[in-house]
């Protein structure tokens, strides 16, 4: 496969480039909008493209288990289900190892699964992570991982990890498809010396391109950043990096001054249901008091649908009252405001002006506490029915 | 004031015109969406123009308790607020004397009402009912009834409509805004000299339009039938006759053929977030096994956003996955259904064959059951904490 990644600009370690895929280019640095099941919650594929969305992440287990792959597949693949021209890239459910912690059972031959839907039991091999992929008809798969928690101790890593590595031999032995890129994942953890062996071992499978995983897994921020610039310092140039599960804006800034290209999130989608908006001095929450009467936009200059339409006045009473309405305008938000970050940073390695970017940035945007995020991080969890990740130290 | 309605071509009791408001024109007859908080619910106002929405149904009590008349006047009014510039209807508040009658006292002077939000009292006079409207800035405003529910004694009816006829008389004397177009409500149940009374007395006060309240209250639809066909028998030619919560798409042609102009009915919006989806032979369940791998559209040949794009198997998929775009594109599709019956009723008036119209229609669309569609609307009731309605004997 001939390189996928054009990198066309630099500015520090920041890089501005062309990803290229079958369904179209995908000018980087890039966040991808989550579509767990086929559908970002709460808009259309049309919302998407009026927003800029260049590429979706949809997730295989998930898929898998309900409409099912072969569903899929006889509807023409993911794109035409969806209705979707654009590229997609779907996750193998490595993650949700991780999320589903509690429902799975890891071992050498695959991740065994019990169904959250019907409690049915299911084995995900790398091979089938990789038959259902191709099946799919996405444009970027990803091999088969095993993504522990942050917390656990150096052998558990390590044994993880190697688990990961011999998963992605089997999953590139496993995969035909010429059109379809697969990425490999570095893991490793929070242990610089088990990312450098995962990153030497995974660049010598030549994989089109790499994402650093087992990250944003209840660490704190710093630790992410630095091992996200370590893992970044060990991957090759001409390849695109993927930063998978990151982030919030303030993540997507300093990733991509670390050399990251590709992101995914569902934090901009998952808090704007919860009435939590971005505008350029951090999070609002729209169904509080003071936005009770304002008359113009969440955001003045804001060009999203949502500010170019609707009082913040009436985005406060659409939440207030629990109209539906109100989680499409606040993602149409939420999502313009992270995919118009990119751009920004884009334009700003172009004139290689990122490091003044940055520095505006982080004056202007203040993100929540630390604190403050890894509590409504537990809420959030604990109200899916899912047990707390592993608490930082 | 004017003439309002302009009657352009006729066809047995049918009629096809123009409602002329200050904010657009409306070809009758015509269906109104209902956005009783200022919202359609799951849709926008562009999905409203999109699908050929001409008017909209709001409510004035609902608004009144939230967000507060006062909040929307100071934001411009209710066009403004909800970003929605064609004609508006609203509701006094008089059907929610109906729907919360657990919660609610009708005396002399008004409704007091017990917040289903809060619980705090509220005492909805005629003269306030005109006074929100008039600040709400809609079109048409509605005079405060009161609508009894089916089933009651003829004392009682009585009783009610004599309070609803002192009540437009107050309405009236109250309502100033030469831009806003006051109706009158007929009332008298299922009563035909009731009914008499009501039309003779409301007609004498000149009214530019009148409604026919009190039916599709839990009668059988027969009756409502009968009812609605002998009271526009009794009201003026030349003005606007709007049936209050009617319909279903059955009785949308069956009261079109009696005569009516205008409608505004819940049923579609409710049940489309229900999963049911109106098409040429009935409504179908879009979430059940038939519809889990059809690649066409929910009906070929409809011309709604969701069948231009979204295959059945998707919606299924988004039903099935309990994805909030399910609800958008459903509402989409069964309201785009009913405008379309409206503008089909409308062509065959102009052309002399609404009755062809209709003996096709009605051999094609099968309506679920008289005792199930019952039993589902009690269900739902239920569902909202509310009582269930008079029983039909």
């Amino acid at each position: 496969m001939p390189n996928i990644l054009h990198i066309v600009a630099t500015d520090g370690e920041a890089r501005a480039g062309l990803l290229r895929t079958h369904h179209g280019d995908v000018p980087t640095p890039a966040f991808m909008p989550v579509a767990t099941q086929g559908s970002v919650k709460a808009v259309d594929p049309f919302d998407l493209k009026g927003l800029g969305a260049t590429i979706l992440l949809a997730n295989t287990y998930h898929l898998y288990l309900r409409p099912g792959i072969e569903v899929i597949r006889r509807q023409g693949g993911l794109h035409s289900f969806m209705s979707w021209d654009g590229p997609i890239l779907t996750d193998s459910g490595g993650f949700q190892g991780y999320s589903l912690e509690h429902l799975r059972q890891i071992g050498e031959e695959g991740i065994t699964f019990k169904s959250h839907i019907d409690g049915s039991v299911h084995l995900l091999t790398p091979e089938a992570a990789i038959d259902y992929q191709e099946s799919l008809g996405v444009d970027i798969a990803m091999a088969l991982d095993v993504c522990p928690p942050y917390g656990g101790g150096k052998a558990d890593l390590d044994e993880s990890m190697q688990i990961t590595h011999r998963w992605a031999i089997r999953c590139l032995e496993r995969h035909t498809n010429k059109k379809q890129a697969l990425f490999g994942i570095i893991q490793g953890g929070s242990f610089a010396d088990l990312r450098a062996e995962s990153a030497e071992f995974l660049t010598s499978l030549d994989f089109p391109g790499y994402a650093i995983g087992g990250l944003s897994v209840g660490e704190p921020k710093e630790m992410m950043y630095r091992m996200a610039q370590f893992t970044t310092g060990l991957l090759p140039n001409g390849k695109p990096r993927y930063l998978m599960g990151v982030g919030s804006p303030e993540d997507l800034v300093e990733c991509v001054a670390r050399g990251i290209d590709l992101f995914d999130c569902a934090l901009p989608t998952r808090i704007a249901r919860n009435s939590a908006l971005f505008v350029h001095t951090g999070r609002l929450n729209i169904d509080t008091a003071p936005y009770r009467e304002q008359e113009g936009p969440i955001e003045e200059g804001c060009d999203c649908f949502t500010c170019q339409h609707f009082s913040a006045a009436y985005l406060h009473h659409l939440f207030r009252a629990r109209e539906l309405l109100a989680y499409r305008l606040a993602t149409i938000h939420n999502l313009r405001f992270v995919i118009r970050l990119m751009e920004e940073m884009r334009e700003a390695i172009f004139c290689g002006a990122f490091e003044e970017y940055r520095q505006r940035f982080h004056k202007r945007f203040i993100p929540p506490d630390e604190t403050v995020r890894i509590i409504q991080k537990e809420k959030w969890l604990e109200a899916q029915g899912r047990p707390r990740p592993a608490r930082p130290p």
